[in-house]
This record gives C-alpha cells, sequence and structure tokens, in this order.
C-alpha cells in the first residue's frame, strides 16, 4: 500500500516507461540470477493464459494436472487466449503429474496424427492444488520430457513464494534451472493488491508478447502502479516472510488436525493449503462457530467431511491454536 | 456418383440457391417428420464444430463423453470455432454417459460460479466411438437433464445410420422426439463422396448459422454438388441399405470372433464396430496376412490384444467370412 | 488514492462480493437515473473490447469512425475479444460519423447478403479522437438508425466526463435517453489509478457479461480496490469539477493560441483535447524548451505542423499561460 | 468431371495419402519450378483465410487493397481464422495498391508501437477486384517494402489463371521470383467443381499448416476427390486454356461496349471482368431483355449507371456479340 502511494507521487511516463518498471526488470534478474522478461498484470488468470498463449498454438494441446487451477477455475481462459487451445489434464492423486505419464501421453499424441492436437507445451502449479509442492528433481524430470519433444515449460506460481519457502532452494533452481522457460509469479495470494507477473527465461520466446499483453487489455496506461507492488512485494522481508509465515501456521494446523479423533489429513501438507477428513459433526460445529472454509470433495473419505484449509502472510498460531481448540472441543462433545 | 454428374449439367444459381438445396430442405421435413434448416458442409468436424459454436458461447462448457471424436479426434475444432469453448468430458465405459453423471457435473459447474466456463450444451455421438448405441430412451433421459439447466442438445451423427438401422424407430423418434435440437448427420462414412449436414430441428438455434458457415470458409459457391449428394444419399435403398448392410456384418463379424479361443468382444456390437480382444499370436498373423485394422487400447485386456474392426456398406459377408477363417487358422495354429 | 488506502482496512469477502462493488451499482443507477449492471475494469480497452464482444458475434461488422480509438489504439482488442469481429470504419473529418452515412453503410452491406459481415453495432466515441463532442441530438439520430436494424450501440466514454461537462446535459441525456445501450465509463484519463466501467442500460444485454469478464482475466479477486475508486471518483466535486478544469483551461488554450500568427485550430474545441496548427519554428521552439505533447499528422495544414494538446484535472490557468507566452514569444522571435 | 469419377474407383487411403495428392504436388512443384507444400481445401474463402492465419498472429495487421475480396465478400474470415486478425485497407482507385502507400504505412504502425496492430503480412488479389493485373515489376516492388519490414507476402489468386494469361509470363515469374510466398490457387471460377489450393514456396511458412487445416474441418477424409479435380484442371489444355477464353472474350466485350454512344470503360481490361458505365436506359434495357450482370457502384459516373461483367471458359465469341448488339440496339432507340 505505501509503495502504490509513492508512485502515486508526481507525474510520470505512462505504459511501463516508467522507472518502477524497468527497476523489477532489474530486481527479478537479480533475483533470479538471470536476464529476464517481465511483464505485470493484475490477475493470475492473465497472467497464465498470456503465457500459454505465447506457447501454443490454436491446435495445439497443453499437458496439466486434470484438476489444475487452469482447467477449472479460470473459466476457459487459456482456451480463449490461445484462439481454441485444448487443455490435455492427466490425473494425479496429489496434484503432481510424473514424468513418466507425460512421455506416454505425448507418445499417444504423436502416434494420432493430425487428428490430435499438437503437444505444444506443459503447465506445472507449484505449490499444486493439492497443496503439494513439487521436488526440483521431479520439476527437471518432467521438464526433460517435454524438451526432448520440444515443448516449453510454463510454471502456474500463484503460490511461488510458499512452494520456493518449502522447498528451501533459490528462486533459479526452482524455475530455469530446473527448466521452467515462463513463470507466472503470483503476489496476489501472499499480499499485494492486485499483481502478477509473467516472467521469461527463455528471451526468444518472450517475442511480441507486448502486444499480445495490449491486445487483451492487459497493458496498464499506469503501469507503475503495478510494478511498485511488485517491487516492494519482492523484498525478502514481504515476500518470503510472509510465504513463511503462512507455511508455519500450514504445518502447525496440521500437526494439531492430524490429533483429533477421526481425522485424516489427506495430502502432504508441503505450503499453506491443508486438505483434511473430518467427521461431518466437528466439521458441522466448526461452520456454525463461523470459521471460514471450503468443504472440498475428495474421493475415499467414506462418511467423514472432507474440507479445504488456508493459511495466509495474516494467519497467526493464535489463529491455529483456536481452529484447533474448536476443533478438539467439538470432537469430544460428539 | 452419378447424382453429382447430374448436378453438373448446365449452369445454377451459386451459394445454395438452386434446386437441389432446396429439395434437400425437403426431404428432411419430410424424413424427420418436422420442419427443419438444413445446412451441408464437406466435413464432420466441420458439422460438428460449427453445430457447437451455435449453441456455446466461448465461455461455455459442453458435456460430452471423454473419448468422443469431437474430442480426440478433430484437433480441437470445437475449441477454434467458438471461440475458446471447453469440451467437459464424461467417464464412460461403452462411450455411453448417463443422465445421472450429467445432473451431477452441472451442478457441480453451478456451485463454482464464475470461475467455472457455464454449462452451456450437451453433445452425445450415435453410434458411440465404441461401437455401441444410445436406446431413445437413454437419449430421453440425457436431455431432459439437459433442457431443466437450459442446454441445447447435439448430436453428432457421424454414424446415424448405422444407429438408426440399429433401433429401428423413425428418424424423428431418433432426434427431435428424444430432445436432439442439432444433428449433425453424416453421409461421407456411410457412402458419400464428401457430405455431411447440420440438421437444426429448433429453428430458433439456426439464426446467423449461414454467416458461420461462411465466415468459417464452408459455404461452397456450387452448393448444388453437396445437396446433390444428400439427396441421393438419402434415398431408402442407399443410406439405409447401405448401414444395414454394414450392421449386419458387424454382427456375423463379432458372433465369429466371439467362438475363437481367447477371444473376447468387450463392447455390445450395436452399429458396425467391433472392439474385441485377441490373443497377440492372433493379431499378428493377421496383420501378417495384410488384413487392415487398428490395435485399439482398451483396459483390462491382460496378455490380449483389443483392436478395433469396422464394417462398411462395401463389406460382404464373404469378407466377413474370410477374416473369421484366417483368425481360427492362426488361433488353431498357435 | 485515499479511497483505495481505506479499502485496504480489513478483510472482505473478495471477487465482487464487497460493499463497495454494491454501493458503485447504486451510485450509478442514482446517477444514470435507470437500473444498470455494472462491471469494472482495469483499463479502457478492456472495457471497450468486452463491450463490443458481448453486442456482436464473430461474423458481425460494428460500425465506427474510421479513426476510433477501437480501431487504431488497441492492438485489435476487439477483433480478439469478439472472435474475428470486424471493425466498420467510417470517415468523418471531426470524427463525428452521421446518420445518413451509418443509415446507407447498413443498406449497402444488407445487399451483399451472407458475403458481408452481419450488421451488429454501432460504437460512437464520446468525446471524439478529434476533441469534439457529438451533440444529444446526433447521438439520438444515429442510435435511431441502428435501432431501426436492430443494432445495439455502444458508447467509448475515456472522456465521458469531459463530454458531459460540455454537453451541460444529464448523464441519462447523455446516454440511455439518447439510445446508448452499453457505455465505458472512463476514468483513469480523468483522475483514477486503473479504473473503468462497463456500464449496461439494458439489462438483456448484460447477460454472461461476468463470465465474459473473467474468461479475459478481467475478474478482480480485490475487485473492491477498483470499486473504491470509482466510488470515490463519481462524487461531483471530483469526475465533473476534474472534467470542468481540463475543459475550461482547453477553452483558454485555444483561445490563446488562435490569436497566433499562422496559428489555426483544426477541430472545435469542445471538450479537453486541441488540434492546432503552428508554423514549423514554434512547434519546434516549443519542443526544444521541453514541453511535451504530440505532432498529429492532418489533412490540409499545408507547411504548418499540426500538434495535439491536451489538458487534464492537473493543468492550470498558469501552465496555459506559460505556454502561450513561450508560443507568442517564440513566433514574435522567428 | 471424368477426373472425379476416375478418383472414385476403388479404395484408396484416406486424409491425403493417396497418389492423386502426391501427384498433385509433383505437378505443381514442375510447374512453378520449385519445391512447393500444397493442401488443396474446397473454399476460396478458406484458402485465403487460412494462409493468412499461418503468416500473422492475432494481434498482427494485413495489409490489403481497401476493397479486398477478403475484406468485403468472406463475412470476416481472416479476423475469424487468425484470431482477431485486422485487415488493414489502403486505397486504390484500379484496385492495385503501390509500394509507396505501402511503405508509408508500415512506417506510421511502427511509429504507433505497442497501441497499433503489428505489421504482419501483405496480401495481393491477383486479378484485383476491379479486373486489372499487377505486372510484375509491380508485385516485386511491392514484395521488396514487404521484405524489408519483415512481412511475409500472399497472392489471392482466385482469378490466377486469368492474370499469368494476361500477364504472359511463367506461372514462377508471377508468384516466388516476384516475391510471393504464399498463394491460393483458384480454380472454382475457372472450371473446377469446388478446389482451391494453398500453395507455400517457402516451407518453412508451412509449419504445422496441416493441423490448421484439419482444426478448421477443411481436411477432407477423401482427399482425393480435391487432389484429383485440380490434376485434371493443371492440364495446360485446360486452365490456361479456360483462362484464355475468358480473357479473350471479355477484351472482345470491352471493344465492343466501349464503342457505343456513352460509354466508358471505367477500369484497364486486363482479364476476364469489365467494368463499364453505360446509360440508364441501355442497362435497364439489357436487364429487361433477362442479361445477368451486377450494377456495381463506382465514382464518378454521374447519370450514368456502371456495371460489372465477368466472362467466364464457357463464354463464346458469340455470347459477346449477341450482348454488345443487344445493347447497341438498345442505345439507338433511346
Amino acid at each position: 500500500m505505501a509503495a502504490i502511494n509513492a508512485a502515486n507521487e508526481g507525474s510520470l511516463p505512462s505504459y511501463g516507461g516508467d522507472g518502477y518498471t524497468a527497476g523489477l526488470q532489474a530486481r527479478l534478474a537479480e533475483l533470479f540470477e538471470t536476464a529476464v522478461s517481465v511483464y505485470p498484470v493484475a490477475t493470475g488468470t492473465a497472467a497464465n493464459a498470456l503465457a500459454i498463449a505465447q506457447i501454443s498454438p490454436p491446435y495445439g494441446g497443453v499437458y496439466c494436472y486434470e484438476g489444475a487451477h487452469v482447467v477449472t477455475d479460470e473459466c476457459g481462459a487459456p482456451g480463449f487466449f490461445a484462439g481454441g487451445v485444448s487443455l490435455l489434464g492427466l490425473p494425479a492423486a496429489d496434484g503432481k503429474i510424473a514424468a513418466a505419464q507425460l512421455a506416454a501421453a505425448i507418445e499417444h499424441a504423436n502416434s494420432m496424427g493430425v487428428h490430435h492436437v499438437k503437444p505444444a507445451a506443459l503447465t506445472l502449479t507449484q505449490a499444486t492444488e493439492w497443496g503439494t509442492v513439487y521436488s526440483c528433481a521431479e520439476v527437471q524430470a518432467l521438464a526433460a520430457v517435454a524438451k526432448a519433444h520440444g515443448l516449453p515449460v510454463h510454471m502456474d506460481g500463484a503460490r511461488f513464494a510458499n512452494a520456493l519457502e518449502s522447498l528451501g532452494c533459490s528462486p533459479a533452481e526452482a524455475t530455469w534451472k530446473s527448466g521452467i522457460d515462463v513463470l507466472s509469479l503470483g503476489a496476489t495470494k501472499n499480499g499485494a493488491l492486485c499483481a502478477e507477473a509473467v516472467v521469461f527465461f527463455n528471451p526468444g520466446l518472450a517475442a511480441d508478447f507486448e502486444r499480445r499483453r495490449k491486445q487483451s487489455g492487459h497493458l496498464w496506461s499506469k503501469l507503475r502502479f503495478l510494478s511498485a507492488q511488485l517491487l516492494a512485494y519482492l523484498e525478502p522481508h514481504v515476500w518470503l516472510a510472509n510465504a513463511a509465515q503462512a507455511n508455519a501456521t500450514a504445518a502447525a494446523m496440521a500437526a494439531g488436525l492430524k490429533a483429533l479423533p477421526g481425522a485424516r489429513l489427506l495430502q502432504s501438507v508441503d505450503a499453506n493449503e491443508i486438505f483434511v477428513a473430518l467427521p461431518e459433526t466437528v466439521v458441522q460445529g466448526l461452520e456454525r462457530q463461523g470459521f471460514g472454509f471450503y468443504r472440498w470433495p475428495a474421493p475415499g473419505v467414506g462418511a467423514a467431511v472432507s474440507i479445504r484449509l488456508v493459511t495466509s502472510y495474516l494467519t497467526t498460531h493464535a489463529d491455529v491454536d483456536d481452529f484447533v481448540l474448536a476443533a478438539t472441543q467439538i470432537a469430544s462433545r460428539s
């Protein structure tokens, strides 16, 4: 917020010809230890769909997890931006697709010839939709398969900071050193007002991206307000600290809930999301007390109810304790 | 062929203002016992994709069987024609989705709100990709769910004649009387040179379809050559006789193969396609003798090999006997 | 800015389920004296292109001034959003197309049948690209022609406040009472950080617009930051006062420049833009002194140079005096 | 027709894996004296729009004559196929744009930056919409400008045979030796049933074109029926003889009409179209006698009426004599 206020002082060149946007480019190059092309946009949907349109033709297919955010939560944005591109979803119990799956799918497509969409790109969500995190080795194995067939690799990093914090590696290792060509770097879910950035590590892939952003209405005339947010966000005491806080409280929440009678964690809690099955009475009790979370259908939970809990940079350990205590009390009463 | 030759005589108005096209409209109205709007095109991909674009907006989702021809074999045509529309594939072991599945999927979509594509249409393949045929009751149940949610229903009738022959009902009962709003009526697979037709039973749905066809390059200046083919094709002794021949030889083939040691029919043979699992040695032997068919991966066949056989109006019972005899001899030798 | 800061306090429902967005809807209904459907977005390109996609099919043509912003400055956004829609530009020396032109163009299109795109919509820029303003009578005449042929009417109101201030009529009279169905209400050029709104006066036209916005990546998760800006902007002492200031300084600038030897105003200065032809030496002198403006090619200026000057809510009469004085001094020296 | 009948014999591989399609490729390579990639399709709209989509991105602009067939007669097909591409029409009294015009337009676009669509391609119609023919030198000059800015060049050759016959040069000189990268080779207007071909002289430009054709529904399963038509058409005694007949009768028609009192040829008659202004009474008289032609509005004809006459391979000199005689008699009576 303070960053936006500062950017509001005085009058500056429009459409990105300002110091903030140049500064962001430099900051990200330093952070990722390589030259990058950076394009701030206001929403994660725009970042993902623009990136996918950049790397796949209309007759292309983009491999992804079948429950990926781009498939289920963006109202068909990739298809719209990329002129009818197909998302080719692969199953994965924990949200992480495997290199062998990808290889088999590409081989099948190639055997079908012109009737099948052309294998065109791979997109991975990091952290995943199930709160898990791909290891660098897993990303490398997937990217190796993709590259062997000429497919560029995109990472949907709506929760990239949480994943990075979880991996404990450098931003470079988590991305281009593991084979990522273009990253949707999310900030909105981790504290920004409205700011995401499409970051190209492979400069050849960014050709004309500026016009693609403009044609889709995502070039701000006062772009400095986006860039300033991202610059402020990328200070270590902001983005990494925020993510660390969210991950730590998620881990505490998972530990607390796991101990409840009848509770079962459905996924490894690698970042800031917890998927847990609880007895119906416990879920109802928590809902009645006004706690906010989604019921999240998952296979194999039987009579229990599966829910999704998301922690954020604003979540405190006291919040976690309150929630676990409430759940414990409800469970003991029922 | 003779029909095209006849249409080649003399000089006639272009772009459909000819007697053949008007005649086709009248012939189909008679055949389907209702007023129809008919648009001939040259390929099944065009027919399906134009029909889907007509009934779904770019932000829509079209429910279908996950292995439907529109999903797997048209190189993303529906997404291209409909500006990014999503095909929402539902699983079905025999290629036939069930009304309850559809209802659950629509309810899930509605619960997701604006993030999910809008439930927009239903498309059914008849006969299906697995050689099975929806009964009229099954179509009615699916259409009832669709209509309860305001979704129009399309039928991909690339093998419509085979399905009709199998059902033994009238064209009207197989379509609009069971809730179908628009039909891709295929002729190419059943004898025509290159002719399909998009048939609207619901005139309101056909608004501006003429321009949609033109904009996609599918309006022929010499449209009479398409219409004349379809008119000739729709003579009972052509389309129904062709389909009857194909279905009968398929049934004979199924009966013959079922008796082989180690053989197992994978699907009910309702039309002119047979999916059968055979021992690897038998399949190899048939391939070595030059019989043409595809190996067709299917689940649960173990060490056997699943193949797809398709009969046509040109297939004779002697052809079937030859194939079955060859298979029997190979099996007995191994 | 203060409005955004206030909206930053506390935690609120996302995707528009907040009080700010509801308040904006109510505020605009009051302002326009009718029920409206309002959709905030971040850029004018998005507002225009989404509105056009909503009212024209891919095979449609949208009539506009041939030099309209949507034609020349949005990198093809309408064609992209509307799946290939054609913009049908009509000539106009002052940026204002005439009702008779529109009528002739639609009649020509209709005479061409299916080969021509379908006349689908009309879009007017208010104030225009040449700093002129359509009178309400002019808008009414154009809208009457459009409606007689079933075409909805869009207004690109990037400079709507300036036009309104110039017209001296009510917002209702300037829009729906004159036949406008949907308005791109601009705020960014008149003081907001990044905020435009698509305003539907015809509720039937807004169906599913929410999903169209989402699919194109223009639905903000923290939508309150847009709505809050617009709410603050629409206070009379902000938007109208800002526009009045810009228009008044433009008028003063025009009066001052007109008096210069060799100067000629190229267009009526109705809002906050001045197109003026000046001697080359004067233009060069002003450039050398660091004044910021564009050389703007215009027909019929001979040896003179035409430039575009834009005043804003930040422009003061002192600024104008400085500019005119500088121009006068340069002119007198040369 | 005979060619299609021949292609109907026996059973052949589908989707182009047949001898006819390979033969066509070889025949065109020989004819054009270079390696080519050839893709038969059924309509000129498909050929043009697919070619344009192949050489321009959605955010691109394609330069053309403002009255080009792709602009006025294809219902927005290029925009649809190329995801919103803009056609940038340049004025030209005789349908032929000039190299200097093109250079100025590209320079203007480049000065506008990201707000303007990207100069992406050039498309020329040969023969033009006004019956004129670009000389090879004119094509070369235009292509040189295009190439200097990195733009590939497409030729809409719906009347290519007529142009070739008029130029008296080789097919190679008329196309790639003059800078054409991709040609829509028309046959339907010059005798074929329904057959056009997209011919790439620059193999690098044809990458993935096969899938683009498939995704748009323009890949025929029985492709041999298109290829066979084209093979038969491209025999010198067919395509060139047909064009020669049409051109010769057009020249005779022009000579005959020019001599009428009050008649004025509006354009040079280079191929098989005549644009002529005649007295209203003469036009009415001809219409009353049942001659088929279009009234074709043209500037500067005063009280006269401009019409378009098109000759074809079926037009005889007797037909021409009849028409001219009738016009002469009507003129002498009035």
